[in-house]
Protein backbone atom coordinates (compact mmCIF):
# COMPACT_ATOMS: atom_id res chain seq x y z
CA UNK A 1 0.00 0.00 0.00
CA UNK A 2 1.44 3.41 -0.82
CA UNK A 3 0.89 4.96 2.34
CA UNK A 4 2.99 2.34 3.87
CA UNK A 5 5.53 3.17 1.80
CA UNK A 6 5.50 6.23 3.13
CA UNK A 7 5.55 5.57 6.47
CA UNK A 8 8.23 3.03 6.33
CA UNK A 9 10.35 5.09 4.98
CA UNK A 10 9.67 8.32 7.54
CA UNK A 11 10.71 5.52 10.19
CA UNK A 12 13.96 4.68 8.21
CA UNK A 13 15.47 7.86 8.19
CA UNK A 14 13.50 8.45 11.41
CA UNK A 15 12.37 12.05 9.84
CA UNK A 16 8.52 13.13 9.42
CA UNK A 17 9.16 15.73 6.85
CA UNK A 18 8.57 16.12 3.06
CA UNK A 19 10.39 19.02 1.23
CA UNK A 20 8.30 21.12 -0.96
CA UNK A 21 9.76 21.24 -4.50
CA UNK A 22 8.28 24.86 -5.56
CA UNK A 23 10.36 25.76 -8.77
CA UNK A 24 9.36 29.70 -8.53
CA UNK A 25 12.47 31.97 -10.37
CA UNK A 26 12.99 33.86 -6.93
CA UNK A 27 14.11 30.78 -5.41
CA UNK A 28 16.24 28.77 -8.12
CA UNK A 29 19.92 30.98 -8.14
CA UNK A 30 20.37 33.11 -10.65
CA UNK A 31 23.09 31.19 -12.13
CA UNK A 32 20.90 28.13 -12.94
CA UNK A 33 18.57 30.19 -15.42
CA UNK A 34 22.00 31.83 -17.08
CA UNK A 35 24.32 28.29 -17.49
CA UNK A 36 21.17 26.01 -18.66
CA UNK A 37 20.94 25.59 -22.35
CA UNK A 38 17.46 25.03 -24.57
CA UNK A 39 16.15 26.05 -28.06
CA UNK A 40 13.22 28.39 -26.33
CA UNK A 41 13.39 30.52 -23.48
CA UNK A 42 11.19 28.02 -21.68
CA UNK A 43 13.13 24.77 -22.42
CA UNK A 44 16.19 26.97 -21.46
CA UNK A 45 14.30 27.97 -18.22
CA UNK A 46 12.53 24.40 -17.84
CA UNK A 47 16.19 22.69 -17.85
CA UNK A 48 17.60 24.40 -14.63
CA UNK A 49 14.35 23.50 -13.11
CA UNK A 50 15.08 20.42 -13.60
CA UNK A 51 19.13 20.53 -12.69
CA UNK A 52 17.92 22.52 -9.75
CA UNK A 53 15.07 19.53 -8.79
CA UNK A 54 18.10 17.04 -9.62
CA UNK A 55 20.48 18.57 -7.18
CA UNK A 56 17.73 19.33 -4.28
CA UNK A 57 16.97 15.55 -4.39
CA UNK A 58 20.94 14.26 -4.07
CA UNK A 59 21.06 16.89 -1.43
CA UNK A 60 18.54 15.46 0.84
CA UNK A 61 17.25 12.01 -0.11
CA UNK A 62 19.47 9.94 2.60
CA UNK A 63 17.90 12.46 5.08
CA UNK A 64 13.95 13.30 3.92
CA UNK A 65 11.63 10.51 2.70
CA UNK A 66 9.33 12.34 0.67
CA UNK A 67 9.53 15.46 -1.70
CA UNK A 68 6.46 17.26 -2.76
CA UNK A 69 6.49 19.15 -6.40
CA UNK A 70 4.04 21.94 -6.50
CA UNK A 71 2.18 21.81 -9.78
CA UNK A 72 1.64 25.20 -10.29
CA UNK A 73 5.17 26.13 -10.20
CA UNK A 74 6.08 23.87 -13.09
CA UNK A 75 3.07 24.56 -15.34
CA UNK A 76 4.32 28.38 -15.44
CA UNK A 77 7.11 26.88 -17.13
CA UNK A 78 4.73 25.61 -19.85
CA UNK A 79 4.66 22.12 -21.14
CA UNK A 80 8.49 22.21 -21.26
CA UNK A 81 8.73 22.62 -17.33
CA UNK A 82 5.65 19.63 -17.17
CA UNK A 83 8.53 17.71 -18.79
CA UNK A 84 10.50 19.07 -16.01
CA UNK A 85 8.34 17.66 -13.66
CA UNK A 86 7.90 14.36 -14.88
CA UNK A 87 11.86 14.27 -14.86
CA UNK A 88 12.07 15.16 -11.35
CA UNK A 89 9.57 12.93 -10.28
CA UNK A 90 11.27 9.89 -11.85
CA UNK A 91 14.83 11.33 -10.48
CA UNK A 92 13.17 11.42 -6.41
CA UNK A 93 12.14 7.83 -6.94
CA UNK A 94 15.30 6.82 -8.59
CA UNK A 95 16.94 8.04 -5.16
CA UNK A 96 13.92 5.89 -2.99
CA UNK A 97 11.93 9.17 -2.37
CA UNK A 98 8.47 8.96 -2.31
CA UNK A 99 6.87 11.63 -4.08
CA UNK A 100 3.49 13.56 -3.30
CA UNK A 101 2.41 15.59 -6.50
CA UNK A 102 0.68 18.49 -5.12
CA UNK A 103 -2.08 18.84 -7.52
CA UNK A 104 -4.91 19.90 -5.99
CA UNK A 105 -7.30 19.17 -8.69
CA UNK A 106 -11.14 18.72 -8.41
CA UNK A 107 -13.88 17.82 -10.83
CA UNK A 108 -16.71 15.60 -11.84
CA UNK A 109 -16.05 12.15 -11.62
CA UNK A 110 -15.16 11.25 -15.50
CA UNK A 111 -12.72 14.02 -15.54
CA UNK A 112 -11.23 13.11 -12.22
CA UNK A 113 -10.84 9.69 -13.99
CA UNK A 114 -8.62 11.33 -16.28
CA UNK A 115 -6.34 13.27 -13.65
CA UNK A 116 -5.86 10.31 -11.87
CA UNK A 117 -4.91 7.97 -15.06
CA UNK A 118 -2.61 11.35 -15.28
CA UNK A 119 -0.94 11.74 -11.99
CA UNK A 120 -1.29 8.08 -10.27
CA UNK A 121 -2.26 5.56 -13.18
CA UNK A 122 -1.72 4.43 -16.67
CA UNK A 123 -3.23 5.05 -19.95
CA UNK A 124 -4.07 2.38 -22.62
CA UNK A 125 -1.94 3.64 -25.99
CA UNK A 126 -1.04 1.61 -28.85
CA UNK A 127 -1.73 -1.56 -27.15
CA UNK A 128 0.26 -1.17 -24.15
CA UNK A 129 0.32 -0.29 -20.76
CA UNK A 130 1.87 3.52 -19.91
CA UNK A 131 2.64 5.40 -16.42
CA UNK A 132 2.20 8.89 -17.05
CA UNK A 133 3.70 11.04 -14.45
CA UNK A 134 3.25 8.25 -11.68
CA UNK A 135 3.68 9.95 -8.44
CA UNK A 136 3.21 8.10 -5.18
CA UNK A 137 0.57 10.21 -4.11
CA UNK A 138 -1.20 13.38 -4.50
CA UNK A 139 -3.59 16.26 -2.94
CA UNK A 140 -7.00 16.50 -4.10
CA UNK A 141 -10.07 19.49 -3.77
CA UNK A 142 -13.22 18.06 -2.26
CA UNK A 143 -15.41 20.95 -3.34
CA UNK A 144 -17.34 18.72 -5.95
CA UNK A 145 -18.36 16.19 -3.37
CA UNK A 146 -17.52 12.50 -2.87
CA UNK A 147 -17.26 12.18 -7.18
CA UNK A 148 -14.20 14.39 -7.08
CA UNK A 149 -12.37 11.78 -4.11
CA UNK A 150 -13.18 8.28 -5.61
CA UNK A 151 -11.45 8.42 -8.76
CA UNK A 152 -8.49 9.03 -7.35
CA UNK A 153 -8.58 6.01 -4.96
CA UNK A 154 -8.83 3.69 -7.80
CA UNK A 155 -4.90 3.16 -8.30
CA UNK A 156 -3.62 2.23 -4.81
CA UNK A 157 -1.79 4.43 -4.01
CA UNK A 158 -2.55 7.38 -1.45
CA UNK A 159 -4.66 10.47 -1.83
CA UNK A 160 -4.32 13.97 0.46
CA UNK A 161 -7.86 15.45 0.95
CA UNK A 162 -7.93 19.34 1.54
CA UNK A 163 -9.46 19.68 5.16
CA UNK A 164 -8.31 22.61 6.85
CA UNK A 165 -5.56 25.02 4.66
CA UNK A 166 -3.22 26.84 5.90
CA UNK A 167 -3.72 29.88 3.66
CA UNK A 168 -5.38 33.32 5.68
CA UNK A 169 -8.25 32.90 3.93
CA UNK A 170 -8.81 29.37 4.64
CA UNK A 171 -11.46 30.09 7.17
CA UNK A 172 -14.37 31.58 4.47
CA UNK A 173 -15.32 28.30 3.47
CA UNK A 174 -14.14 25.62 5.22
CA UNK A 175 -14.50 27.26 9.75
CA UNK A 176 -18.63 27.97 8.65
CA UNK A 177 -20.03 25.92 11.46
CA UNK A 178 -23.20 23.87 10.33
CA UNK A 179 -25.46 21.96 13.11
CA UNK A 180 -22.24 22.78 15.89
CA UNK A 181 -19.59 21.67 13.40
CA UNK A 182 -17.17 23.63 11.16
CA UNK A 183 -16.84 21.99 7.51
CA UNK A 184 -13.30 21.31 7.56
CA UNK A 185 -14.72 18.99 10.66
CA UNK A 186 -17.93 17.47 8.38
CA UNK A 187 -15.35 17.12 5.47
CA UNK A 188 -12.95 14.98 8.14
CA UNK A 189 -16.17 12.84 8.58
CA UNK A 190 -16.41 12.22 5.20
CA UNK A 191 -12.48 10.74 3.98
CA UNK A 192 -12.91 9.15 6.96
CA UNK A 193 -16.11 7.61 6.27
CA UNK A 194 -14.15 7.55 2.20
CA UNK A 195 -10.99 5.83 3.63
CA UNK A 196 -12.35 2.91 6.01
CA UNK A 197 -11.94 -0.61 5.03
CA UNK A 198 -8.54 0.92 3.29
CA UNK A 199 -6.31 0.63 6.34
CA UNK A 200 -2.59 -0.41 6.25
CA UNK A 201 0.01 -2.74 7.36
CA UNK A 202 0.90 0.67 10.32
CA UNK A 203 -3.61 0.90 10.48
CA UNK A 204 -3.35 4.44 8.56
CA UNK A 205 -6.45 4.56 5.38
CA UNK A 206 -5.48 5.08 1.76
CA UNK A 207 -6.84 8.78 1.95
CA UNK A 208 -5.50 11.43 4.03
CA UNK A 209 -5.93 14.79 4.81
CA UNK A 210 -3.97 18.34 4.69
CA UNK A 211 -4.04 20.24 7.32
CA UNK A 212 -2.04 23.43 7.81
CA UNK A 213 0.51 23.51 10.72
CA UNK A 214 -0.75 27.37 10.96
CA UNK A 215 -3.69 26.22 12.75
CA UNK A 216 -2.46 24.60 15.93
CA UNK A 217 -6.52 24.11 17.12
CA UNK A 218 -7.76 22.65 14.37
CA UNK A 219 -4.95 20.30 13.51
CA UNK A 220 -5.65 18.82 17.33
CA UNK A 221 -9.63 18.40 17.02
CA UNK A 222 -8.54 16.73 13.41
CA UNK A 223 -6.42 14.83 14.75
CA UNK A 224 -8.71 13.37 17.67
CA UNK A 225 -11.49 13.24 14.84
CA UNK A 226 -9.23 11.10 12.91
CA UNK A 227 -6.85 8.63 14.04
CA UNK A 228 -6.43 6.62 10.92
CA UNK A 229 -5.67 9.09 8.81
CA UNK A 230 -2.48 10.23 8.04
CA UNK A 231 -1.65 13.98 7.67
CA UNK A 232 0.19 16.24 5.16
CA UNK A 233 0.96 19.24 7.12
CA UNK A 234 1.77 22.67 4.90
CA UNK A 235 2.66 25.67 6.75
CA UNK A 236 5.61 24.84 8.16
CA UNK A 237 8.43 27.14 8.56
CA UNK A 238 8.07 30.55 5.89
CA UNK A 239 4.08 30.26 6.91
CA UNK A 240 4.65 30.74 9.80
CA UNK A 241 4.28 27.17 11.57
CA UNK A 242 6.79 25.47 14.23
CA UNK A 243 7.54 22.44 15.64
CA UNK A 244 4.81 22.66 18.84
CA UNK A 245 2.57 23.65 16.14
CA UNK A 246 2.88 20.47 14.50
CA UNK A 247 3.15 18.48 17.80
CA UNK A 248 -0.59 18.02 17.99
CA UNK A 249 -0.77 16.13 14.44
CA UNK A 250 0.92 12.95 16.14
CA UNK A 251 -0.28 9.90 17.53
CA UNK A 252 1.20 8.90 20.78
CA UNK A 253 3.12 6.23 18.47
CA UNK A 254 4.72 9.48 16.85
CA UNK A 255 3.48 8.61 13.66
CA UNK A 256 0.19 10.24 12.03
CA UNK A 257 1.92 12.82 10.00
CA UNK A 258 4.57 14.61 7.42
CA UNK A 259 5.74 17.82 8.05
CA UNK A 260 5.99 19.69 4.77
CA UNK A 261 8.51 22.93 4.15
CA UNK A 262 9.15 24.49 0.81
CA UNK A 263 10.44 28.14 1.09
CA UNK A 264 12.22 27.66 4.75
CA UNK A 265 14.52 24.47 3.10
CA UNK A 266 14.68 25.40 -0.39
CA UNK A 267 15.02 28.78 -0.08
CA UNK A 268 17.63 28.60 2.89
CA UNK A 269 20.34 29.92 0.61
CA UNK A 270 18.61 32.97 0.10
CA UNK A 271 19.13 34.19 3.99
CA UNK A 272 22.76 33.66 3.74
CA UNK A 273 23.17 35.11 -0.30
CA UNK A 274 25.28 31.76 -1.10
CA UNK A 275 23.13 30.87 -4.20
CA UNK A 276 26.06 28.50 -5.42
CA UNK A 277 25.75 26.44 -2.44
CA UNK A 278 21.84 26.26 -2.13
CA UNK A 279 21.76 22.30 -2.29
CA UNK A 280 23.94 22.51 0.70
CA UNK A 281 22.00 24.99 2.63
CA UNK A 282 18.81 23.20 1.91
CA UNK A 283 20.40 20.04 2.89
CA UNK A 284 21.19 22.16 6.35
CA UNK A 285 17.96 23.36 6.80
CA UNK A 286 16.50 19.44 6.27
CA UNK A 287 18.87 18.86 9.01
CA UNK A 288 17.42 21.75 11.32
CA UNK A 289 14.11 20.91 10.70
CA UNK A 290 14.69 16.85 11.34
CA UNK A 291 16.18 17.64 14.62
CA UNK A 292 13.17 20.32 15.81
CA UNK A 293 10.74 17.62 14.49
CA UNK A 294 12.37 14.56 16.13
CA UNK A 295 11.57 16.90 19.74
CA UNK A 296 7.95 16.30 18.88
CA UNK A 297 7.21 12.90 16.97
CA UNK A 298 7.88 10.88 19.92
CA UNK A 299 8.81 7.69 17.88
CA UNK A 300 12.64 8.81 17.36
CA UNK B 1 -12.18 43.29 -20.59
CA UNK B 2 -11.76 39.66 -21.51
CA UNK B 3 -15.85 39.03 -20.45
CA UNK B 4 -16.69 41.59 -23.31
CA UNK B 5 -14.95 39.74 -25.75
CA UNK B 6 -16.82 36.79 -25.40
CA UNK B 7 -20.01 38.53 -25.00
CA UNK B 8 -18.77 40.23 -28.42
CA UNK B 9 -18.39 36.77 -29.75
CA UNK B 10 -21.89 35.25 -28.88
CA UNK B 11 -23.78 38.38 -30.11
CA UNK B 12 -22.21 37.90 -33.56
CA UNK B 13 -22.33 34.63 -34.02
CA UNK B 14 -25.70 34.40 -32.06
CA UNK B 15 -25.05 31.73 -30.24
CA UNK B 16 -24.14 31.17 -26.41
CA UNK B 17 -21.97 27.46 -26.91
CA UNK B 18 -18.78 26.80 -25.93
CA UNK B 19 -17.96 23.41 -27.28
CA UNK B 20 -16.03 21.13 -24.67
CA UNK B 21 -12.64 19.80 -26.20
CA UNK B 22 -11.78 17.06 -23.79
CA UNK B 23 -9.58 14.66 -25.53
CA UNK B 24 -10.42 11.42 -23.97
CA UNK B 25 -9.20 8.14 -26.25
CA UNK B 26 -13.04 6.33 -26.24
CA UNK B 27 -13.91 10.57 -27.49
CA UNK B 28 -11.29 10.46 -30.38
CA UNK B 29 -12.16 8.04 -33.28
CA UNK B 30 -9.10 4.92 -33.22
CA UNK B 31 -8.22 5.84 -37.02
CA UNK B 32 -6.78 9.08 -35.91
CA UNK B 33 -4.24 7.77 -33.25
CA UNK B 34 -3.28 5.04 -35.85
CA UNK B 35 -2.49 8.04 -38.49
CA UNK B 36 -0.67 10.17 -36.11
CA UNK B 37 3.36 9.97 -35.99
CA UNK B 38 5.54 10.90 -33.14
CA UNK B 39 9.06 8.98 -31.16
CA UNK B 40 6.94 7.43 -28.49
CA UNK B 41 3.58 6.68 -27.50
CA UNK B 42 2.70 9.91 -25.66
CA UNK B 43 4.01 11.99 -28.38
CA UNK B 44 1.93 9.99 -31.12
CA UNK B 45 -0.97 10.02 -29.31
CA UNK B 46 -0.80 13.88 -28.17
CA UNK B 47 -0.50 14.59 -32.03
CA UNK B 48 -3.31 12.89 -32.64
CA UNK B 49 -5.08 14.93 -30.12
CA UNK B 50 -3.89 18.23 -31.36
CA UNK B 51 -5.12 17.36 -35.24
CA UNK B 52 -8.26 16.11 -33.59
CA UNK B 53 -8.98 19.85 -31.93
CA UNK B 54 -7.50 21.53 -34.97
CA UNK B 55 -9.99 19.47 -37.51
CA UNK B 56 -12.77 20.47 -34.63
CA UNK B 57 -11.81 24.26 -34.66
CA UNK B 58 -11.99 24.21 -38.18
CA UNK B 59 -15.31 22.81 -38.21
CA UNK B 60 -16.91 25.20 -35.88
CA UNK B 61 -15.16 28.17 -35.04
CA UNK B 62 -17.69 30.14 -37.26
CA UNK B 63 -20.56 29.39 -35.81
CA UNK B 64 -19.41 28.85 -31.62
CA UNK B 65 -17.90 31.32 -30.07
CA UNK B 66 -15.79 29.62 -27.68
CA UNK B 67 -13.96 26.36 -26.68
CA UNK B 68 -13.58 24.72 -23.21
CA UNK B 69 -10.26 22.83 -23.12
CA UNK B 70 -10.60 20.37 -20.17
CA UNK B 71 -7.02 19.97 -18.78
CA UNK B 72 -7.14 16.73 -17.09
CA UNK B 73 -7.82 15.28 -20.41
CA UNK B 74 -4.95 16.69 -21.81
CA UNK B 75 -2.36 16.18 -18.64
CA UNK B 76 -3.46 12.28 -19.15
CA UNK B 77 -1.18 12.12 -22.41
CA UNK B 78 1.99 13.52 -20.04
CA UNK B 79 3.71 16.89 -21.16
CA UNK B 80 3.25 16.08 -25.02
CA UNK B 81 -0.36 16.41 -24.09
CA UNK B 82 0.36 19.52 -22.94
CA UNK B 83 2.12 20.60 -25.64
CA UNK B 84 -0.89 19.73 -27.21
CA UNK B 85 -2.82 21.96 -25.32
CA UNK B 86 -0.87 24.76 -25.78
CA UNK B 87 -1.23 24.17 -29.84
CA UNK B 88 -4.76 23.88 -29.52
CA UNK B 89 -5.40 27.50 -27.61
CA UNK B 90 -2.81 28.93 -30.03
CA UNK B 91 -5.06 27.44 -33.18
CA UNK B 92 -8.65 28.13 -31.13
CA UNK B 93 -7.21 32.27 -30.85
CA UNK B 94 -6.32 32.48 -34.19
CA UNK B 95 -9.41 30.57 -35.90
CA UNK B 96 -10.78 34.26 -33.54
CA UNK B 97 -12.34 31.64 -30.71
CA UNK B 98 -12.20 32.58 -27.20
CA UNK B 99 -10.68 29.90 -24.85
CA UNK B 100 -11.62 28.87 -21.72
CA UNK B 101 -9.17 26.88 -19.76
CA UNK B 102 -11.01 24.33 -17.70
CA UNK B 103 -8.49 23.89 -14.83
CA UNK B 104 -10.16 24.46 -11.82
CA UNK B 105 -7.49 25.28 -9.63
CA UNK B 106 -7.18 26.80 -6.68
CA UNK B 107 -4.51 26.62 -3.57
CA UNK B 108 -2.89 29.55 -1.42
CA UNK B 109 -2.26 32.78 -2.27
CA UNK B 110 1.38 32.16 -3.43
CA UNK B 111 0.92 28.76 -5.75
CA UNK B 112 -2.21 30.53 -7.76
CA UNK B 113 0.29 32.97 -8.50
CA UNK B 114 2.06 30.69 -10.56
CA UNK B 115 -1.23 28.86 -11.49
CA UNK B 116 -2.22 32.61 -12.88
CA UNK B 117 0.73 33.50 -14.64
CA UNK B 118 0.78 29.71 -15.80
CA UNK B 119 -2.61 29.54 -17.46
CA UNK B 120 -3.68 33.48 -18.04
CA UNK B 121 -0.36 35.80 -17.77
CA UNK B 122 3.31 36.08 -18.40
CA UNK B 123 6.46 34.69 -17.39
CA UNK B 124 9.78 37.03 -16.82
CA UNK B 125 12.62 34.91 -18.47
CA UNK B 126 15.82 36.09 -20.00
CA UNK B 127 15.05 39.86 -19.39
CA UNK B 128 11.74 39.37 -21.53
CA UNK B 129 8.13 38.65 -20.64
CA UNK B 130 6.70 35.69 -22.46
CA UNK B 131 2.67 34.47 -22.47
CA UNK B 132 2.47 31.04 -21.17
CA UNK B 133 -0.26 28.75 -21.88
CA UNK B 134 -2.42 32.11 -22.26
CA UNK B 135 -6.04 31.31 -22.44
CA UNK B 136 -8.70 34.17 -22.20
CA UNK B 137 -10.36 32.34 -19.15
CA UNK B 138 -10.30 30.09 -16.81
CA UNK B 139 -12.54 28.08 -14.12
CA UNK B 140 -10.95 28.10 -11.00
CA UNK B 141 -11.99 26.46 -7.35
CA UNK B 142 -13.09 28.35 -4.38
CA UNK B 143 -12.68 25.84 -1.40
CA UNK B 144 -9.46 28.31 -0.27
CA UNK B 145 -11.06 31.36 -0.41
CA UNK B 146 -10.73 34.63 -1.84
CA UNK B 147 -6.69 34.15 -1.30
CA UNK B 148 -7.71 31.51 -4.33
CA UNK B 149 -9.27 33.72 -6.57
CA UNK B 150 -7.48 36.91 -6.23
CA UNK B 151 -4.49 36.08 -8.54
CA UNK B 152 -6.76 34.90 -10.97
CA UNK B 153 -8.17 38.25 -10.88
CA UNK B 154 -4.36 40.23 -11.77
CA UNK B 155 -4.58 39.36 -15.62
CA UNK B 156 -6.95 41.58 -17.24
CA UNK B 157 -9.28 37.81 -17.95
CA UNK B 158 -12.21 36.55 -16.70
CA UNK B 159 -12.47 33.90 -14.59
CA UNK B 160 -15.28 31.34 -13.86
CA UNK B 161 -15.29 29.92 -9.82
CA UNK B 162 -16.97 26.91 -8.87
CA UNK B 163 -20.33 27.86 -7.79
CA UNK B 164 -22.78 24.91 -8.20
CA UNK B 165 -21.50 22.10 -10.19
CA UNK B 166 -23.17 19.50 -12.59
CA UNK B 167 -22.41 16.58 -11.17
CA UNK B 168 -24.15 14.42 -9.08
CA UNK B 169 -22.16 14.61 -5.66
CA UNK B 170 -21.97 18.46 -5.67
CA UNK B 171 -24.70 18.80 -2.90
CA UNK B 172 -22.26 17.09 -0.50
CA UNK B 173 -20.77 20.10 0.24
CA UNK B 174 -22.39 22.82 -1.64
CA UNK B 175 -25.93 22.16 -0.79
CA UNK B 176 -25.37 22.57 2.94
CA UNK B 177 -27.62 25.55 4.29
CA UNK B 178 -25.86 27.44 6.72
CA UNK B 179 -28.36 30.11 8.36
CA UNK B 180 -30.67 29.58 6.21
CA UNK B 181 -28.39 29.93 3.48
CA UNK B 182 -26.50 26.84 1.40
CA UNK B 183 -22.93 27.26 0.63
CA UNK B 184 -23.32 27.51 -3.12
CA UNK B 185 -25.57 30.66 -2.31
CA UNK B 186 -22.68 31.84 -0.05
CA UNK B 187 -20.24 31.60 -2.80
CA UNK B 188 -22.54 33.46 -4.95
CA UNK B 189 -22.29 36.22 -2.53
CA UNK B 190 -18.64 36.03 -2.55
CA UNK B 191 -17.88 36.42 -5.64
CA UNK B 192 -20.47 39.13 -6.35
CA UNK B 193 -18.44 41.11 -3.71
CA UNK B 194 -15.24 39.63 -5.57
CA UNK B 195 -16.23 41.22 -8.79
CA UNK B 196 -17.80 44.37 -7.93
CA UNK B 197 -16.42 47.09 -10.03
CA UNK B 198 -14.93 44.85 -12.84
CA UNK B 199 -18.21 45.36 -14.85
CA UNK B 200 -16.90 45.62 -18.46
CA UNK B 201 -19.42 47.81 -21.44
CA UNK B 202 -22.48 44.57 -21.13
CA UNK B 203 -22.40 45.17 -17.24
CA UNK B 204 -21.10 41.81 -16.56
CA UNK B 205 -18.02 41.70 -13.94
CA UNK B 206 -14.85 39.81 -15.18
CA UNK B 207 -15.43 37.11 -12.30
CA UNK B 208 -18.32 34.32 -13.17
CA UNK B 209 -19.99 31.50 -12.35
CA UNK B 210 -19.87 27.72 -12.99
CA UNK B 211 -23.16 26.66 -12.32
CA UNK B 212 -24.55 22.98 -13.63
CA UNK B 213 -27.10 22.79 -15.70
CA UNK B 214 -28.31 19.78 -14.02
CA UNK B 215 -29.14 21.92 -11.03
CA UNK B 216 -31.94 24.50 -12.98
CA UNK B 217 -33.82 25.40 -9.72
CA UNK B 218 -30.09 26.55 -8.36
CA UNK B 219 -29.76 28.16 -11.57
CA UNK B 220 -32.91 30.11 -11.33
CA UNK B 221 -32.06 31.29 -7.90
CA UNK B 222 -28.52 31.75 -8.44
CA UNK B 223 -29.45 34.00 -11.62
CA UNK B 224 -31.78 35.92 -9.28
CA UNK B 225 -28.81 36.79 -7.06
CA UNK B 226 -26.76 37.32 -9.42
CA UNK B 227 -27.70 39.56 -12.16
CA UNK B 228 -24.29 40.26 -13.28
CA UNK B 229 -22.09 37.42 -13.43
CA UNK B 230 -21.82 35.85 -16.54
CA UNK B 231 -22.40 31.62 -16.14
CA UNK B 232 -20.28 28.92 -17.31
CA UNK B 233 -23.10 26.09 -17.23
CA UNK B 234 -21.85 22.90 -18.08
CA UNK B 235 -23.88 19.69 -17.87
CA UNK B 236 -25.99 19.96 -21.01
CA UNK B 237 -26.38 16.90 -23.27
CA UNK B 238 -24.54 14.79 -21.84
CA UNK B 239 -24.76 14.79 -18.50
CA UNK B 240 -28.78 15.65 -18.97
CA UNK B 241 -29.53 19.16 -19.18
CA UNK B 242 -31.49 20.34 -22.01
CA UNK B 243 -32.92 23.86 -23.72
CA UNK B 244 -35.56 24.20 -20.79
CA UNK B 245 -32.94 24.11 -17.85
CA UNK B 246 -31.08 26.30 -19.17
CA UNK B 247 -33.27 29.07 -20.23
CA UNK B 248 -33.17 30.47 -16.49
CA UNK B 249 -29.68 31.04 -16.61
CA UNK B 250 -30.46 34.02 -19.51
CA UNK B 251 -31.33 37.54 -18.46
CA UNK B 252 -34.38 39.30 -20.11
CA UNK B 253 -32.00 40.58 -22.81
CA UNK B 254 -30.86 37.36 -23.77
CA UNK B 255 -27.52 37.73 -22.26
CA UNK B 256 -25.92 36.17 -18.90
CA UNK B 257 -24.40 32.54 -19.65
CA UNK B 258 -22.85 30.78 -21.93
CA UNK B 259 -23.89 26.80 -22.04
CA UNK B 260 -20.80 24.04 -22.43
CA UNK B 261 -21.09 20.83 -24.33
CA UNK B 262 -18.81 18.35 -24.71
CA UNK B 263 -19.71 14.73 -25.30
CA UNK B 264 -23.14 15.79 -27.10
CA UNK B 265 -21.15 17.46 -29.87
CA UNK B 266 -17.40 16.19 -30.38
CA UNK B 267 -18.82 12.16 -29.33
CA UNK B 268 -21.63 13.36 -31.89
CA UNK B 269 -20.17 10.53 -34.14
CA UNK B 270 -19.93 7.86 -32.50
CA UNK B 271 -24.57 8.14 -32.35
CA UNK B 272 -24.00 7.47 -36.32
CA UNK B 273 -20.66 5.24 -36.55
CA UNK B 274 -19.17 7.72 -38.22
CA UNK B 275 -16.04 8.19 -37.37
CA UNK B 276 -14.20 9.46 -40.55
CA UNK B 277 -16.83 12.37 -40.03
CA UNK B 278 -16.20 13.54 -36.44
CA UNK B 279 -15.84 16.70 -37.07
CA UNK B 280 -18.10 17.27 -39.50
CA UNK B 281 -20.80 15.20 -36.99
CA UNK B 282 -19.34 17.77 -34.30
CA UNK B 283 -20.81 20.45 -36.30
CA UNK B 284 -24.15 19.23 -36.96
CA UNK B 285 -24.74 18.97 -33.36
CA UNK B 286 -23.69 22.35 -33.04
CA UNK B 287 -26.20 24.24 -34.85
CA UNK B 288 -28.47 21.80 -33.57
CA UNK B 289 -28.02 22.91 -30.26
CA UNK B 290 -27.22 26.64 -31.50
CA UNK B 291 -30.55 26.43 -32.99
CA UNK B 292 -31.99 24.81 -29.51
CA UNK B 293 -30.11 28.08 -27.45
CA UNK B 294 -31.82 30.18 -29.35
CA UNK B 295 -35.46 29.09 -28.41
CA UNK B 296 -34.61 30.09 -25.05
CA UNK B 297 -32.14 33.24 -25.28
CA UNK B 298 -34.24 35.89 -26.04
CA UNK B 299 -31.49 38.50 -28.03
CA UNK B 300 -31.93 36.55 -31.28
Amino acid sequence: MSIDRLIARVLALRNPTVVGLDPTIELIPHQLFEHARGENPFERAANAVTSWGFALIDAIFDIVPAVKLQLACYEQFRYEGMEAYYKTIQYAQQRGMYVIADAKRGDIGSTCDCYAKAHLGYIELYGKTHPVFDADAMTVNPYLGSDSILPFMAHQKAVFVLVKTSNPSSGELQDVVVDGMPIYMRMAEKIKTLGSHTAGEFGFSQVGAVVGATYPTELQALRHCLPNTFFLIPGYGAQGGGASDVAAAFNEDGLGAIISASRSIIGAWKKHARGEDYAQCAREAALEMRDMLRTVAYFV
